[in-house]
């Protein structure tokens, strides 16, 4: 069956959103991992056994869906006990929903005792043959790893906006590792974030270099861009000025991003382009944005903030793997 | 033509290990960023233009062949002004050799007052039609930002190796992110270190969970081992204790590595191996190894510390790119 | 070298917004015509030829870059004596551009009374290897054919448009002939439309079968999707009132679509969404529009007129290859 | 399961002569349709519907394999009440088989009064995730439109032939939309016609060109041919007059076509031929032949008549998919 | 530059027959060599060498197109002494034509002294960075030692038939090696032989399990596949007597294999069909057919002998290739 | 499902060593042989049937897991009597082990008298629809055929060893069929042998060919090289004197091949090294070794006999495929 539904619980909604190419890419991931022969896997054979996914550090739990997919494509089954998205709180038994700010109630099942052994906490199991459950154990922990990194680091920066009580939008970037994009901008949706384009197919960008290119003209830049991607694009252009930003503004551009502003010049910018343009522009600040920064640019008039650093540069969270017969 | 040497220059010996299917990555990077149509590239034109790298943060340059790759796919051409794995120093002229304690002659080209401006340092031109240089940017950058990431922080733990006279290996392991495992294991080489086994297929290694689903008996797993893979793969077996070890290398395994053990037991244990197996008999440890904790580890009995840090949560360099003209 | 700039002539914009794997595409289209040997080429040799080019029905060309593409993945050249977009007007010399109202000058080259014979009209010369040549002919005239065809009647309507003097946009559908999108999407905005969104991962569109599962609640949809999908998307419902027009406009739905609305309530009702939603918003006007009938829609508060027949059930321009010595 | 056997009734013999290829092509076509998420899939969620597939233009069904294996791919089922081939008359009950005379039974269970609603009439249902249903939506019938009017088309000229009692085959060309072929040529046969050649590599062709390339030398160009291609497959030569039919089925050559003969000429050149090569000769006709003129072509030495648009600038059916609950 | 073309000499026609994806095949073959780095490249860096080609055992030479694509592909050019299908004969200068009676001219330039020593000689000569020409050394070996052992063994054959006047056709079969078909069926037309059909959707064969199957009718069997195949492609039916033969030659098939008859009862059976049908059929003879039997078979009523063992269980030529500078 | 491991019985252990792409190469194998229609699919229909796989010629059986993928992938199930790696005696009952030395009990299940007709035996029983049996008959039967040949004349080999008492290994090399070398390599496996390197990406070997680039420094060839491979990758040194082995060993490669040393000479030279070496050494002998030469080489000091013609030049079994009913 090549269903690509997630074999999931019923929290996992994010997984809806995935295209069907995120399966192949977990099978080019497994192949990438074994070109030839595994001599492991004929030492240990095919007997069934499970194995306990244990969670060594606390954040937010992003990437089910891939972690399924490494294991049914291996013939193998998982078992959740916590859903996609909620906090992996290792010190008690809450798991907080990264998008809400109730924990659910505690299940008991995954947070009774012998959950929690040597400070880790089982959170997942896994049935299968032997060779198969080590096959994949290496490509489904670097892929929840890293996408609970994001997940937690996004949904960070969602509580401060949050706790500001700021309307917009936290957004990453393109600055993604190559290869991994689709998995990276999901782990921003589930950590609380929205992706901003994927790629130079969707929103068009008009960044310096095209301005550059164009010799400056954002008017004549704007129309030509219209006239090819029609209504069903937006256009977003890179202004280094507030006299930027209004032009691209007037020429008919739905997003104006500006970039490497200083908190105060931004959110006046920020005013002044709402006070011409009220309806149907969004105002992006992009550039240098940080934990520590954010809430400087938060601002009934800025309506996004996009930071590189969710994709690029992240930790990542410890999870190991343990075979209990 | 489909030649994949590196167009870079004489010193970029490493590319040479790079297999072909690198540049296949990179096509599909590029194809993963632009699913259909590109309106900033209609809306620049193709004039040929000049765009210059600059490197913004120091450390050590890797991922040239394929911030190559990336420009040469796209009918563009990159002159570079530093060497595969030089320490970019972007406070002085010296570029240093990643792998040599002794900086290259300034040969000028790349330090004139010039390279420096606004704190950032070109490092390298790209020339083409303006719309494929702006198509490969964000790809390129992508690259070698963590390229470099990982070949700053395998040079930092080279470097300490180096200046406590340390004979051994610094490793990387296979935590490494699906898809772009080839281009962080070559980083770790740029940077000093080897990248440990690359995949499944390489030399067999026996860990925790294939001795247990083995019943423990560790002499049993290396004979069925080596039974199909033969003299040409070395075998690996992972011990928790010194007991262990010494059945792993009484059996024939040409690497025993010592799991998460304190540094005085690790040390303790490996000249004890060394002792009953003085030749032919490498010994690794692994397990929560960092930069603080690398050196309690140095001993003429260690062969290899391993890293899961290096490839797995690892901080980037940064780098943009600027049309000039 | 393996760029894919197009080697056309100065005119052929267009073809900067193709994505790279339009080659691909090429190349699979060209193996799948010769899954194993071509005794033909066998025959014919591989003796330098030249091929005329021929239209033989009057229209709008394009696709000259996948012509270009076929012939040169197959080591031959294509020299045009027409620009991507212009009218092949074959009783006459002069060629209008598809997107102007002015004919250009007549160069003479390509309208010199050898052109014309038997009633077709040379537009470009192919040379290269006979059996290459040969090889390459049906699929390079299968290609521009169905786009000529395409970009004719995309034409035809913004004539139309244009006589009205309507300000609005002539626009394609997803109705496209699997993996062929790409090449008729090109195609209408050759022949002066915008090619709607390309897939489903473009703008979010929520249409009759959504707003039935979401049991008509317009405004939790919207919601919804923007949760995920963020400022960068736009968001379109498609409407059966215009009561639901003004609620999906009301929700924050960037484009609201009329769906099969008689052309009188079509323009009353765009009037009334305009009047309360004076920015920002556009009217999509869709179903059962064609030539006949599109200019009863034209109105100062519809924007956007879609036709699926533009890539559903089109005529085909006719050309053919005439190896000539 | 990963079988590519039809799921559908008893009567779709035809799929049988599907390769299996034609299942990668329909998961190319989806996936090209959703390069990255689908918004609108996660505003719907994954409940479980019905859709009725609704037949809204009277001709002859084909491409059920083809719809069967997008949802099939998507997880989705489908259960017909009609059969690949079969005549789908809106006005009536009566679906006659498109290669035969008589109409089947009426079954009753797609012919009751609720299966004809809004001048419509239900010849499927699809059950599955609402989110999978319209995934496919679109490209399902993006398939089934094109193949059902190229089916249409076929089975009209067929039954052109079937009135006039006349022996020969009604056969395609190669003039198929790029990346299509499969799709539009099982039409043909669904349709009641054949498909020619299906590649360079089938049916050796000389044409035209090919004998201009070997200086008209037609005898060493069958010879040539048949050295390497041996007895296996056939060849044809494309001939302008009578004298090179007769020496090109002296040389040889299984298969002789007259190209662009007027209908007189025409049979008058066949009748000839049959007269000197009684045994084992086919003589095809092509060249601007449709629906007016097919049946002035009709002798009993004219073996086989072939119709570029069949493939090529062809009408397609109209069908649509209501999620019913 | 992507053409396919040969790069070869003059006289390697042959290769005009290869489809693209043979280039295709190449480049999968050196991945599959070099999945990850190869250290032996990174040891010898990439200085411009030259390396001989020697040939070790005589026969029929086969492969050239498919040596130049291993080592274009890898950046290196390659100089022939000899051609394509040429006799390597060691001993002395002569090199006969595989597909001729007479020798070429000594040519003298690859037959000189030097050509020969250590009892080797030299036929080529590849010139490329010394990593690249290890790189391809090994895969270009391994093919042309395969292609030239089927030449070989074809040409033998070949030479047997010419030497007793026999007029008809050495086959081979569908007893390839999977994934090396098109390889190996090539060097069988370099040999002398022709292919026999490449895949299943060639010449329709219905063999002894079709008509067990359709239950032995073998009439309905041909107008089935005869309805949906049309005249384009030939049917062949396998018999397993007489009766069966004249029954398949009757019922339209072109083509009859004698299925396993003894060599008398094989031309009796020959000589009885081609009295009923002397036109337009084909009469092959198969089944444990070697060098030693086949001439038992020869009569001027068979026409096809096919011989399993041509790609089955072959022998190959040795050759090696030695860097001299 | 997706699962690849072997449906066969509990003897078939081999099957756990392969990667998931063996599924793929047998997908692509299929592919190839029917590019578009199968006319005698269609012709056959679908009815279940049975089909008998029958040994022809003796030998041990290799391929169990392919044949199985085969017919899996086509929907078709296989129920296996004997076991992978088994002698199949077609003279008698008895089916020994191929890496052991007594047969298994004769289960009577597979050598009942029926199961013995004409001369063969049957071993397997494949069920599934007509059209699907014999679409993957010929595939099925040429990896089989190809495999157990190779297993054949390595467990020869193995045998002579056993017979000798010698404790070293029979080794392949990587002379195999491009693209087919997954499937040669295990054969050996299977037969008793090992497989040697897979690739250039596993041990590094230094030939005679790199010591010429390297100017026949062994030691700094052998010290650049281990400086990127680390201690994961052995290195072999190919050597053409004792002198040159001692170098190699001395400068810490894990393997020296004695290359193409007559019998007394390479015995003196084995035993030469492993009194300076005595740990962790090993010594290959490659060169124009074969079953008559072999035992000549057996001796204590050498560890491995590697053979081209395992792979090379090798003979195929013989079996069939019989529908039955």
């Amino acid at each position: 069956m090549d269903n690509f539904l997630p074999s999931g619980a019923a929290g996992s909604d994010f997984s809806l959103l995935l295209p069907r190419h995120y399966r192949e890419d977990v099978v080019r991931f497994l192949q990438q991992d074994m070109p030839s022969f595994d001599v492991g896997a004929f030492v240990v054979g095919s007997t069934p056994v499970k194995a306990n996914l244990l969670a060594k550090t606390p954040g937010i739990l992003a990437g089910m869906p891939f972690f399924n997919a490494v294991f049914e494509e291996l013939g193998c089954e998982v078992q959740w006990f916590v859903t996609e998205g909620c906090r992996l709180d290792l010190s008690s038994a809450a798991e907080a929903d990264a998008r809400g700010s109730v924990p659910p109630e505690d299940t008991g099942d995954f947070d009774a005792t012998p959950s929690h052994f040597r400070g880790r906490k089982k959170i997942a199991e896994v049935t299968g043959p032997v060779c198969r459950v080590l096959q994949g154990e290496r490509t489904a922990l670097n892929i929840i790893s890293r996408c609970s990194g994001i997940a937690t680091q996004t949904n960070h920066l969602a509580a401060i906006k949050q706790e500001h009580g700021w309307h917009g939008e936290i957004a990453a970037t393109r600055k993604v590792t190559p290869g991994f994009r689709l998995f990276e901008k999901y782990a921003v949706i589930v950590g609380g974030g929205v992706p901003h384009r994927m790629t130079l197919s969707d929103m068009t960008m008009l960044k310096d270099n095209h301005c550059w290119a164009c010799g400056g003209d954002i008017q004549a830049m704007v129309r030509k861009a219209r006239s090819v991607c029609g209504f069903s694009n937006k256009i977003e252009v890179e202004c280094q000025s507030l006299a930027e930003a209004l032009e691209a503004a007037g020429a008919g551009a739905e997003v104006v991003m500006l970039d490497n502003f200083p908190a105060p010049e931004a959110k006046a910018a920020a005013a002044k382009l709402k006070e011409q343009f009220p309806h149907g522009l969004t105002v992006e600040i992009s550039g240098g944005l940080n934990e520590e920064t954010a809430s400087e640019y938060f601002s009934e008039h800025v309506d996004v903030l996009s930071f590189g650093g969710l994709t690029h540069g992240y930790d990542v969270l410890d999870f190991s793997l343990k075979v209990v017969g």
